[in-house]
């Protein structure tokens, strides 16, 4: 699985052999992969020497709402009729370890666990059938949001984008089926979300045919697709991990503003 | 004022003279300018021999909803307490000239012109009385929303977020006084808009204060400040012209999508 990491405050892309706890180190550019053979430098780092960051730098992070049956229920609200889009800025993006910052303008803070889609290649007016060519793979996302003002303000901007509301990682997993994946929340080892892709009212393939017919996605571009029943408060110190079929485990923390 | 164009290939910043009609080719990196006094390479070139591009490449651009009371009360929707955030893509983004393409999903597209704020160095949780050393300029923006997406999602990232929805240009002012600038939108020749930024409800350092309380504003991001009373419908082939005093006037153009 493709992973970024710092070491000695250089920034490469790496291959995770997660059995080995090792790192390869990858050559060249990762959005110009073919299917799961990344050209390997031959360098291999123990794990535990690099600094994990999030495995991509998105331009933007295109966000689907509702995309759960028994999630819209949970908010009480109606489940769309089309993908309901929204975006988070790239500030938002943290990477594996990096705390969520709890904001001093929020008093409920939640977390939702989802699924995150790294694009490729340059994407517009993709149909379905022919997504799959424009996902470079998969990662683990939290889409943090500040529930209150998400309330407040009826547009959902401001509530979720504050800096550190969108931890990814840990890998990109290139190749998954996407339709039917475990996806699982814990907040301090409690299991608070425990769904599955399946449930998805738009899968994978219509996100991208209906965020394409409206805007470009550039390489390196994230897809949240949407969170599984289960949302809920984090407090600072919380642990909170996404766990994902197929991709593993992103885990972080929540620590009180500065 | 500060341009962005292409010759024969190749990006650079010029410093545009209108008088002589003129662009003085800019050294180094215009947002470490300082105050008014950019680096001059000596070298002039005819504005007649450059192709205008967007001033800046913002990584995002804020937008301000309903901040003139007049058109709060167009849309039918009480002012807001306080400032109400949403996003365009960078994927928006066109220079002056570059059309404005008419989407297939829409059969209502609606002009909004509006000041612009470019974002001169990173800031975050910057109060309001310091706001003016994070502006690099300002610059004419207009706001292309799908009006009927807007209303039928309730979330208006997608009815603004269509590729060309943000024309920005033609140049950036790097001293205004920002408090009273007449904006004049015109459609074929004719007036539709005729505000002043006197009239907004939270100016522009508000704007900036309540941003960075969220998110991390960097070197190149714009903040579109919101639009005066008169918003209307665009057809393909219509002319759009926003003039704001002080920066000049962005004219673009209408174009079925092909």
């Amino acid at each position: 699985m493709i992973v970024r990491y710092e070491r000695n405050g250089k920034v490469k892309h790496g291959w995770m052999v997660e059995e080995d706890q090792k790192v390869r180190v990858i050559e060249g550019d990762i959005y110009k992969l073919q299917g799961t053979k990344p050209i390997m430098t031959g360098l291999e780092l123990p794990l535990s020497e690099v600094n994990l960051l999030a495995p991509c730098t998105p331009s933007k992070v295109v966000c689907i709402g509702l995309n759960y049956y028994d999630h819209a229920e949970e908010m009480g609200i109606e489940a769309p009729a089309e993908p309901l889009m929204f975006m988070k800025p790239s500030t938002t993006v943290v990477g594996p370890g990096q705390p969520i910052v709890y904001p001093k303008l929020t008093q409920q803070l939640h977390y939702e666990g989802e699924l995150a889609v790294v694009i490729k290649k340059q994407a517009y007016q993709v149909k379905a059938s022919e997504a799959e060519d424009f996902i470079l793979g998969y990662t683990c996302a939290i889409d943090v949001t500040a529930r209150d003002l998400q309330h407040q303000d009826g547009q959902w901007t401001r509530s979720k984008s504050f800096d550190t509301f969108c931890p990814l990682g840990p890998a990109i997993a290139p190749k998954l089926d996407d339709q039917d994946l475990r996806i699982v929340t814990r907040v301090n080892g409690e299991v608070r979300q425990d769904g599955s892709t399946k449930q998805m009212i738009f899968p994978v393939p219509q996100l991208i045919e209906a965020i394409t017919a409206v805007m470009t996605l550039l390489p390196g571009d994230v897809i949240l697709t949407g969170t599984p029943v289960g949302v809920g408060e984090l407090q600072p110190g919380d642990e909170i991990s996404v766990s994902i079929e197929g991709i593993g485990t992103l885990t972080t923390h929540v620590v009180t503003h500065s």
